[in-house]
């Protein structure tokens, strides 16, 4: 029988998964809403469910050898998602221990942004790197930090969290309780409080003027800028220069080949890629000027995720076999 | 014959050199003034002239099995010194090459940080972990990664130079060229700088006002604040918040189970590491709280970066066994 595997991704609003072969190749996938259950418990129930459901639509001559897990604050070392704030589940979650009452294959658990740069090392555009960093630029910012081939857990299972480094240490109030974290200027929620912060503080006009703050999203700063709103132009170079800066910071401690940015603001291309390439460049040590690729991620937004976290049961078969 | 390595420390000011046996005890040590032989070539020459007369200091049934060296911008991949601005010979430096010439043996270069991290990793307080980095406050403040037991080079060679990462990107001006980098604060030049900035901008009485300003010394400012000097006691306080802040970046991005301070401000002992501590916690995201040990070094300081030089070899021969 052909060999399977889950790749799961928990989101604060949506858990994707899908069922993967070897090669990338999608078999089935799906999506729930993540946070409707009111336990953990019957969260996991639920997961169940709806793996058993897609499971009956491709044909009995598979067999499913592991589940890949993305999360939150998903540690790789202990199997438990701890403290993750966008999940309604608080404390210390212990996904790989509850799940194994329902499936007796190999589960491991990493967060989604290592989830992703492995997916990225398997089946995207870091295929022949070895030293790389991708970054999602989603709600929030992750970082999956790849060093001589390998991810980055670091000794507590807790690295890559280049999110939570400080721009300034009197800045914006983050998710996490602190002030000025980066993905509180770099990511989708972050372009759009810089945008607020320049309609309050200038004159400009701007079509971005005409919605209720709540209904901003990181899409119609996008396509004002495209449309050569000056606000929304102006927000997405202030988003480039702040990341550009952390960057070269992140650079100089592991000195990757590349950075891939993954994720929705991403998706604007020339308008964050841009001013993040030139601000970078120009705050890095000239060891490493022009030394570093700044790139779009090679995997197919929709599916990187759960491929990513698929890819982890590959990675782990190949290594036990190369032990052996 | 016994085998032994020679371990070099290549500074601005003095070169360094030791001949160690595998368990790390030192035969002979020397050192002479770096910058006094015109070209490079010369400098060599030195070298090796300084070597064989140590050698004939030791009886002749020992075999002198590889040459590790530790120095600014060395490069791990290339064995070139590049582009270091502390030495007086410019460019790209081809040492393990040159001096291949006088010794067909195995030549290791890195930069001085990592030299010392592999010390502390072989004969320090890091023998059992896996995960730590080694941070010299010395004239400027270099930084060694280690990642699953492996000093990270990075893809160019380069990786650890976070004295150069940035605290203010209005802040001071950096050998580097760069404006507010992190070494420019907390080093041993950086806390002098500190503290002609207080003496300059507040009327606090402070006997470091007795001296000239290019007399003051970091060990001047740790005698004044064990003696009690307002100003001394701020800038060493001030030094931590920077160090602390930039510390919990460098958490954020490899989760290292330790990190140790070595160099001379680091001597100051409780001075430096209670701030340093106390900001680094503070500033830290919540899942590495109280998880991050600070250490002093625990190898010996004048020998520490020759055997952490010397270290390179057994641990390039240990690995070529373990591959074999």
């Amino acid at each position: 029988m052909e060999k399977l595997v889950v790749g799961i991704d928990i989101g604060g609003t949506n858990t994707n998964y899908g069922i993967f072969d070897k090669e990338g190749n999608c078999f089935v996938k799906n999506s729930f809403s993540t946070n409707e259950q009111d336990t953990f418990e019957f969260f996991l129930e639920k997961l169940y469910q709806e793996i058993e459901k897609s499971k009956k639509e491709i044909e009995d001559k598979y067999n499913i050898i592991g589940i890949g897990i993305g999360a939150p604050n998903g540690n790789y070392y202990s199997g438990t998602i701890e403290f993750a704030p966008n999940l309604n589940w608080k404390g210390v979650l212990h996904i790989t221990k509850l799940l194994k009452k329902y499936y007796d294959i190999p589960i491991i658990l990493t967060n989604d942004a290592n989830a992703a740069a492995n997916g990225e090392m398997i089946y995207g555009g870091a295929i022949n790197m070895k030293n790389f960093i991708v970054i999602t630029l989603g709600t929030g910012l992750g970082s999956g930090i790849v060093v001589n081939g390998n991810i980055v857990f670091g000794h507590n299972g807790f690295a890559g969290e280049i999110g939570h480094t400080i721009v300034d240490i009197n800045g914006r109030i983050c998710n996490c309780g602190k002030k000025g974290c980066l993905e509180t200027y770099a990511s989708a929620t972050g372009i759009k409080r810089t945008v607020l912060e320049l309609i309050n503080t200038n004159n400009t006009p701007s079509i971005l003027r005409d919605k209720k703050s709540n209904n901003i999203s990181a899409i119609d700063i996008e396509i004002a800028a495209k449309n050569g709103d000056k606000i929304a132009l102006e927000a997405f170079e202030y988003t480039g220069k702040i990341l550009g800066l952390k960057l070269s910071d992140t650079i100089a401690h592991t000195n990757p080949e590349a950075i891939f940015l993954h994720g929705g603001l991403s998706k604007a291309g020339d308008l964050i890629f841009k001013p993040t390439k030139k601000w970078m460049e120009y705050y890095l040590l000239s060891i490493y000027k022009n030394k570093v690729k700044l790139l779009p991620s090679q995997i197919e937004n929709s599916n990187a995720a759960i491929l990513g976290a698929a890819s982890l049961i590959w990675s782990e078969l190949d290594k036990s076999i190369n032990q052996n």
